[in-house]
């Protein structure tokens, strides 16, 4: 029996993407996307007409969404979503089911990036995967003995609130010393700023508004200032990375995100920390640190995946 | 058809403890101990004697070593063991197959410690369970999805190793800010004698050689500064429990070795720190935070488990 076509939703701190996948392929039939943010309508509805657009009046077989987390994968909730101030406690998973008349499937953005990464990227082959998305937060996904890891509440893998110095900065989450509050994109550029404010010199010193694709594009142009923030940084990622070869020793880490984007010297500083701070060389053996093949899309891969397998087995 | 009987190993840090096992009970037959540091022969050859004490010149079936890590499990070769310098590299598993014509299975004390408490003590009936051991060092054990985690290398689940401040005290690895560097028996009794020696006031000041068990037992009848001290040690225990949340999500944490037995101001400041740490009370539901019911023969039941079962399937 032919399954009808899937949606898969991606809802990230800028965009929303939606697309049409039928049952044998990974390219969509359609696809569409709208800003996160806009005064016009409240998020919900306008997911809904995003995805009325994107199905052009076919029969479903189910919807698969990659949200913000922390979220509740079982019952498809949303604890609370870091850029969407409206969904506390949000049950999006059963919103979505009432409004389409068919079976909703939601996960964490970053899970189904690993998952996506794990099946059709970088990932391919490994059964232990550490997944990082850094961009203007830090997210994770994790894969253990073949399985993606979601824990006892489904809320497994947010790597980027460890924290790795009592000391550190402020995170977004209102915590102190978290990996995010060294190596997301907001923090990287609020790090450049703060020192530009402090007198330090940079071919960015005269920037409106210092971001971290600009710092990651004067870095490569040989900007000090900048490579440094880059690899402060990997610094800290390193050392989260670390951590994590010590807790579950994967054989790959697949870094996605924004940041990771342009340029080596993120990734290569990523590289010397980790060799600089596991237990035992042992660790190192075979290890890749790598970035994700998929993109922007991983998120959106990953939520076709889930709908595919009729959600995870947990 | 009956198996004969098995043989389990357990070597600590003081102890070698050696018990031989019938099928059917997890009472042993026999049992000995010897210490671990002893001049009159390497440890290897001693160990041989104690099996072969214990065993009665019985037929085995085989036999399960618990050893300190970090170690191979599919070889049953010790990397490195904290307190034995002669075993770097160490073939422990072949060695003993060798001698004793039977198979031999070995791993991480604190993972069949782990083991153990999830398949006979605190543990049963979870899937999720983060184990650590507090004693001269601090060990770990990990069980997700009810499998027990060994990573790609069999270097999973070394807490002890978790950086959680860059700036903080040399661990025994020589690395710094690792949880062991506060939470350790040796930790927190080298804190004591640092404040001592600073001139705080204690009634631990006139004693000739400081231990985690006499802090813990001057912290019960009141000493002010012993009592600090623990709950030093309890607030980065937390740290470290916290950021195991964030990353696996258990529903019980299971606290063994010497430095949990003796009082409540540890397990409730230990308690009190996660609550402070964790990025979502969500975390918290249901979560029990409890020592272990094995006591010291944790180890050696979880080495009996994985003689019984013929090794780990990985």
């Amino acid at each position: 029996m032919r399954m009808r076509p899937i949606i898969a939703v991606d809802i990230g701190g800028t965009h929303v993407r939606a697309a049409l996948y039928s049952e044998a392929t990974d390219t969509p039939m359609s696809r569409a996307e709208i800003a996160t943010h806009s005064q016009d309508a409240d998020l919900f509805s306008r997911l809904c007409d995003l995805i009325e657009q994107v199905r052009v009046e076919r029969a479903l077989e189910s919807i698969g969404v990659a949200a913000p987390g922390p979220l509740d994968p079982r019952s498809g909730t949303i604890l609370r979503a870091p850029n969407i101030q409206e969904w506390i406690e949000f049950p999006l998973g059963s919103r979505l089911t009432e409004r389409f008349g068919v079976s909703t499937y939601v996960d964490n953005d970053a899970n189904l990036a690993a998952l996506a990464e794990w099946r059709l990227g970088a990932g391919r082959g490994h059964s232990d995967v550490l997944y990082l998305t850094v961009g203007t937060g830090v997210g994770g996904g994790l894969i253990l003995n073949g399985q993606l890891i979601h824990g006892s509440h489904g809320l497994a893998a947010e790597f980027g609130h460890m924290l790795i110095d009592p000391a550190g900065p402020q995170c977004s989450c209102g915590k102190h010393g978290h990996l995010e509050s060294y190596a997301s994109g907001t923090a990287i550029a609020a790090h450049v700023r703060r020192l530009l404010e402090e007198g330090a010199t940079s071919s960015l010193q005269d920037m409106q508004e210092i971001t971290s694709s600009a710092v990651a594009e004067a870095a490569q142009e040989g900007d000090e200032l900048s490579r440094r923030a880059l690899e402060r940084a990997g610094h800290y990622l390193g050392i989260a990375i670390s951590n994590c070869c010590m807790s579950f020793d994967p054989s790959v880490v697949i870094l996605g995100g924004g940041v990771l984007g342009s340029g080596e010297i993120l990734l290569q500083s990523i590289r010397r920390s980790v060799v600089a701070h596991v237990l035992h060389p042992r660790y190192l053996e075979g290890l890749e640190i790598t970035r994700g093949t998929l993109g922007d899309d991983a998120g959106l891969l990953g939520a076709l995946l889930l709908a595919r397998a009729g959600g995870h087995d947990m």
